[in-house]
């Protein structure tokens, strides 16, 4: 199995509901330090597990719709709890719809499977991994 | 599948038995910097993998119990040979363990999997992975 | 010149005023990774620079005060923009302020100087340094 | 499922064929930072996953043949891409050679998989994993 | 005094001269991890060392005109040998100029000194630092 | 000024004497991951700021003569608290020596200053500079 991971971040606001969160449920933020795995099994016939400038721009793409925003007031994350493992999910979906749409280029539909991992500190992060 | 991870350290000495260890069979010591990665199907109520906080105590407990000792002189590693790989078993059955207590919160018990990876330097480390 | 530096973190939320900041005038957040060196011409007599112990607590109890935090709530930034180097030289106020009444011990009065650096992602950080 | 890793490096010039490419089609270089991981089910007699000494120069030999070239110029990469993802997977096959020669010691033979990853920056890495 | 760093890479080939360098008289190359320190003793009214966006920007630029380059075949390092000490202080003197040239708005020339540092390997860097 | 850093590590035993250090008292151990940086006004004819083999080989070979021991044991540090501030120091003073013996070749002799850091874990660092 080949892997191809790029890295990129992103910087927003949320805060969290449940009384498990402690002072996390005051509004803060987070530096989230993001790497993006893409999975395969065979490489293309150009030796690559997916185009990493195509990669590069989709994941910048999509974390830059999520960047410098207050996630409480973002329509879609309604009565959720932005955590790190869910927002791990959210990427992950955002960039499955990305190669859907053929933002990856034709050869990333032959990709098998995708992680995203979310630093939020030196000494804390989350992942989610499915299937393409 | 989801993960979360926290990370933590400790500091011991201890020596190996056997030719195959060379130098290292002298009493010397080691930091090991510890990443816990708790592995998960689905997320619980609250969004989470697991309660980070109730983790990071216990993962800080079960090393504070290793921290700053000699382990040649601990009984339950007696005539072993506590290689990274052996120590990196050793946590995980003790974070297994407090699990089954209850340590780490009910929704503990819904963890697929964990794996506990040590590093010893900047060009070495280990890891073990096992089922919940 | 010796040094001794800790690490530790806070997450907070703020927003910026001024065109220059463009689309971090938004509500957002960032993690600060932060590194605090304590500087010293001489050992004191146990061989330290600082007590190793009470300066992690100290700092750890500095961040505390400002971790899980908006900000822009906060009355002692009123009007000011929270930059990361903004920060730094705000931690070290409260760190020589710290020193001062005492919190790092009798000895930490004969430190030289102290740098804190602030990191806010992978790729950018910032720090202030000055005089004991 | 037990895992060694060890890290080390290499630094090469080669240029990539295929429009794909865009300005990495001209001759440059990288330093390819490689994390080899052997994993294992069960340690050895020794408490080990594969003896650390013998693994780390075999690696340290195995990159050494590929150290200060340009792979442009290698006649065993002629007219392939000589992508990170594709360097992993040839790393890879060179470590599994040495095993079955023996150069990794007797044990080595019971390794259940190998991953080979390559650092080629600080915000870009591709691996390849095999069984043994 | 204040400081700001920013981060960023290129990759080159290149080949040195002089039977001290040994293998690394072949021709070679490298992945050098770039971080730009910008010095400062008075933040400016905005409270910055200086404008982050510009200063990325601007150091982005400078590394693009070295990125996927053969520098044995670059005019301005014929004869030269580009070490890795060498490339940071040639990166300074283009930084200097950036500044003077008005690249990095009007506040930079208030800057004190910058520091450019480059990572060849996880376990070599150099750098340079002069004053602005 | 010009810098140029290797980085290696050596793990060893100790203990330390004083109430101050708490459960460190007892006998444990420590990795050092060490970066010595070399520091010098002007390149030599190389382009060097030191010849990084011959520097790399020098402290391999340092850093050797601590490395697998119970620095409890070892008759030059007799009644003294191996801190990871003094050890910094004590490395120090060895590459001096070596430098001195030229062991680092002539040009050595043209640094203008050393700085030892040891890394002890993720959360906490020490060093040491000097004079050449």
């Amino acid at each position: 199995m080949y892997s191809l991971t790029v890295r990129d971040h992103f910087m927003i606001a949320h805060s969290f509901q449940g009384s498990i969160f402690g002072p996390a449920q005051n509004l803060h933020g987070a530096t989230y330090v993001v790497d993006v795995t893409f999975k395969r099994e065979v490489l293309d016939d150009d030796g690559l597990v997916v185009d990493i400038g195509m990669a590069s721009e989709a994941v910048k793409r999509l974390l830059g719709a999520l960047n410098y925003r207050n996630l409480d007031e973002e329509k879609e994350f309604l009565n959720k709890n932005t955590t790190t493992e869910f927002l791990a999910k959210e990427i992950f979906d955002r960039i499955l719809a990305a190669i859907n749409q053929g933002d990856l280029g034709p050869n990333a539909s032959r990709l098998s499977s995708i992680q995203v991992l979310l630093k939020e500190s030196h000494i804390a992060w989350a992942s989610y991994e499915g299937k393409v």
